[in-house]
């Protein structure tokens, strides 16, 4: 079983960027308990970050017929990319994606208020830093083995 | 470990009321599955659901400096309570709020679009149904054991 | 078949608050001539009236199964409480919730131009002063009459 | 006592356009009932329909002093006519008018959300279809009675 | 010289129609006033009132060539009709068109505020009740002779 | 195979009005150029124009059962008439109607923003002057063949 | 002479929660200096807290015929509650209502811009933190006096 | 009878600034014309300019029983003067004021799309570049002499 | 100690403008009224008013290190005048600004919903008439007071 | 001549996406019935399919002294990139630009009601799905014998 | 050749009011380093300070025929003052009038986020500090050069 | 010193794109100037042009510990991506971006009124067209120079 987690822009500088808001953690971090939890789980990982808006509606269609689950942290594309929320609508559900965020962007400014996201995905965790991510994958293997049952 | 778990109004109707959207779990089911986790993650919990805005304040003042986290689905509370939201506000962190929703509610109805919570719980946890719960359970447990590192 | 009758906050001292918009007839001359009217229909009725959005939605809540026709004057509650809007939701229709304003708000204050209500009801009388009750009785007797052919 | 019942736009087609928001019952239909109720409430009716603003403005003006109830569904015209709703607030109430609609507007499309004559008719009955027009004529009844007490 | 003046919707009410915003005066009793004042200025004048859209278009087109200025009361379709505004806009000037208001209707309503003539209109007098349609004679007079030194 | 090309308020005066917006063809000249190409396509073919929105909906109401598309050029009521969207709404696709207009709307005034029929039409060519009734044409033409396919 | 003086949802927790905004005195403190001063005006006091929006409705319905002034601070329902805005103005000055903040609600989050109290009330008290009720009590103390002498 | 004639910012520049939107008439021009149609109509005049917002209100304040009427062009204070209209407003019709434009503000730039002023004055005249202040003098004519009717 | 009262646009016209908002008390007998209750609170106080927003925020200005505390009600500037607020924050609290209405602007039309000043004002006292002066000299005694404690 | 057709993000998903809004042709469906209708034209084309922003503005850019018309199907961009619409406009209308779209966006969620392309391209089709880009072809060609005439 | 500087409202209190915002350079700071500068690039300059828009624009319209080129920090005013954006649209760009701000306004509060100049100056500097007022001198050198040139 | 030069979307077309707006200067004459000024304030440039958002945000990454200074004009970007303005925060003035504009975009369509960057700049130079970027490195310098004092 599959996991792909991808990251959006400026992600890359985890641990750099504004820790009072996104915490200490590098990516490397996140990934490696990440990796920790997935085997505990079962499950395999990917990871994929790109700054580059198609390259990240490319991976998300790739995930068709591929990963069994996604993990999706847009960041700045949340709020302003119909193209990424598309790419995730024409999965339509096969694998689901969950939306994470280390903050919760609708606390901050006003432009983060909205998700385009919010409509396509299957659930959301945001706020708890890294821990969102282990939430999330925690999440993706329940919905894979719901999945079995039905 | 006390973490205590706050339902708004109408979730005790949980399971008839709208299946297509909150699933077909009673309240009573969420609830056993977050005692068979409690007592995986060795926490202690107590329920409480009520549809008085005043009742749930009353709750959730009651918990400072008796529970180690709060699980809260404020419900159709979430977007027009200032009130609850000052609650929260007041527990200043001590316990933290964990913000649990069924659905996505900004995927909904525009009146669902914005939670007041946000600006004041730890983190949020949304759209995975009784799963939620769950995963809100695991980010509390978390939670609490690294405040005890700091 | 029993109808319910449920009057939201302040209506209570109908015929005392302002009589220009209201009209003078007190909620027990409402009663009386609903009580009057219902005899007539062959309605069982039953009479509400709280100022707490909590009380009203259990009364709502209520109704399942052991009413036959819901009406309801949510008063203040109509602009700003989704949770009530929410527990008519969950009745689903059955019974069915009939809207009723002795003024008609949308034609007051901005804060009254929107109910929340309007998305879940059956129907809705709005401006005849205490005569928005009887027809909303003869409404419910209809709405139940019909129910039986179907 | 003459009651006029004046019928907007596209409300001809009733029962093939939309059945199930509007209903299955045809204009003729309605008018049917009304003029049965009419007789039992030993009201006289007249019906008009048109789907010329100009000429609903005309049979509006023409009620004055003629009719003794307006009974008017302004269909789509309800939420953009100033013109319609300064020619019932040119009725100053001599005869009083009754805003009529099968569904109920402000549950359904944006711009549906706001009538036009809410400030300036006698009382509002919705969302009962057909069943919207004989609660309507019932509240003529009323009203002209009433008026004869004053 | 032609002067073309046309009224729409209600304006036939004039005299009767809430006497506080739009005073006592008859549309007989402006045309007289114009007529004498179109006298006195040696123009023509020629008078038309219509409760219909359409009819109001018709009559602004057919002015084209024929009237050598154009006043406008609008009514209530100033606030909604892009389509006698257009039909305004296609007169290009020549005749140029007065926009005329017995009240200041961005004083009243804030479905008044916007006049969708004003982008189109050579000028605007408005708030005098009858004495407005005088002024705009003038103006009308004065916008004549002043093509002539052009 | 009919189809019926409906032009809304002052396309009468085309190519006079505005030439820069709208070009310097005239209502005739389309007319004729549409004939051509229908003969070309095989189909037969009506013109109706009217400043009046009555008789827009009267003739949209008459091509049920009796056209095989309509081309509609709504003009100044396309932002501003729900009535003629609800009739477009009540054929319901049969026959289906293509929205045209000589420019972009939208890319003019802020009140040319919104098309009402946007919701209710099968599609929309506009912006290339005569030649996107020519488009619209065709459109309508693979519209009623494809429909034989199905 | 009775001045009853009415809190709302949190203000329970005055003096733990937020001191930046709300001070450090807490409701007991408050309590005591208003006591203190009532004595030296010669007015008698009565207080009472809730959370619950419906408590405070009762109480502010009590105090018609019962108390001669009322000081109401209705924290966060000053913003969301149409319904205590209706109870205050039920009393139509009788007593006459003094709304009172401790801080100035307007000048923070964007959801604390609007009092729906505002239309309603004698007259604001705001920004003095504990300050604003003693001043508020000698405005009451002002408005009772002023009554004899009118 | 005295006229007070009050000019705003920047309309010292008439005659250089746009001539495109205001003329090319020097104030000094439109004063000359003013004074002939003053003698005319058998009125005194008086003349005021300034860029001081604090200016024009006192000198609107020194009419009160010494001017007979009031025109003004509060020029760009139109739109963002509450105190200017205050200043009107305090002068309750005696003398009356009449607000006077050289082009239609309204069909200009979305920030002089709305008059404070709109709600406060007697009249409006606007468009008619120069000539806007003559028929504003005719319309106060009109006025001082219908008040010795009153 | 020294108290600077400061008056702005149009409260030198108190008594006779609209006393049914603003009372029928005169600026003199406001500051007459002040000037007994200072000698009552031991305290120094200056009067100044302008129409002028320059002069009161040259006089807002002059009250650094000069005056203990401030009274301001800049009335129609309240609302429109970045500047003045500017003023107002530059002293940054010393002297404190407290905000003075004798109307509550909130209650009344659209454009005096917002006070520019409510972010950096110490406290607000609006709606009490004259009686709203004399509650903020009582304020500014008791922040004068409280500032040698600190 | 060279036609460019340029599809954005998602499109190469075509008959696998939303076939309820998309149709169920593939895109190369879609270009093999283009490149027919292309040859019976005598126009040569080219296809480009990206998911990157910068690579569509790239296409755009390259078609100067190139391309003889474009065809843009910018999908989710059309509603967000400011950066393409620039690209567009930057071509001015050498080679035109003809905007395509196989729904109706404005139709769907509120988030795609505006298109940033609209103020730069020729012309426009949308709606007709796969028939969609064969309308636009029949348009480029058409614009580009025009452009021989001019 | 001259280059009139002009500051507007609390720019007196420069180094005083907010460093954090403003930085601490005085007034007289910046006036030595624009006069140093002015020396080098050739320039006379005046410098002018006020708190009255009126004064500001008077000032502004002085520089006609008299500057070469006009540095404005209009301050407060530069998001409220139609009346100073017309004084600068009047000068119609001789001189050209360039726009400083110390900080970057529109990333402060929500009122300062538009500039009514923007649309009348030729160009802007801003969130630098006092360097902000040299950069613009450099450009006023440049623009005056250039239009040698021309 | 290294001094990275960052250009968006479309840039590279200067000179040919709108000279109306953009002035006809090449990306290549403003490099040179750029170069010649550097070499003159003793200063390293590079230049980058990218129409990919992500390369934007790559390269603005890069700068991190490697560039003292950035100057950025991000052209239609500047609008819409949070990403870009992210990436720029994430910088944390080290080393400080510039915001350059050609034109003053607040000052152009309403879809550039907003700058995602202003919240992030150290300052902002806009509508000298060329010279902005020539007025930006001086600004660099002087902020480089200044660092070194601190």
């Amino acid at each position: 079983m599959l996991v792909s987690v991808i990251h959006g822009p400026n992600l890359n500088l985890l641990g750099t960027r504004r820790p009072d808001v996104y915490g200490s953690e590098s990516l490397a971090d996140i990934e490696l308990a990440l990796n920790t939890l997935a085997k505990e789980l079962d499950l395999e990982l990917e990871h994929f970050q790109s700054n580059h808006e198609g390259a990240l509606i490319d991976r998300l269609q790739s995930c068709r017929g591929r990963a069994d689950a996604v993990i999706l942290n847009a960041a700045g594309y949340t709020h302003t990319s119909v193209a990424i929320a598309d790419a995730v609508e024409a999965l339509a559900g096969a694998p689901p994606v969950i939306e994470v965020h280390l903050s919760i962007p609708e606390a901050r400014e006003v432009f983060r208020e909205k998700s385009l996201l919010a409509r396509v995905v299957a659930g959301r965790v945001e706020g708890f830093r890294g821990l969102s991510y282990l939430l999330a994958l925690r999440a993706a293997s329940a919905l894979i083995a719901r999945r079995g049952e039905l």
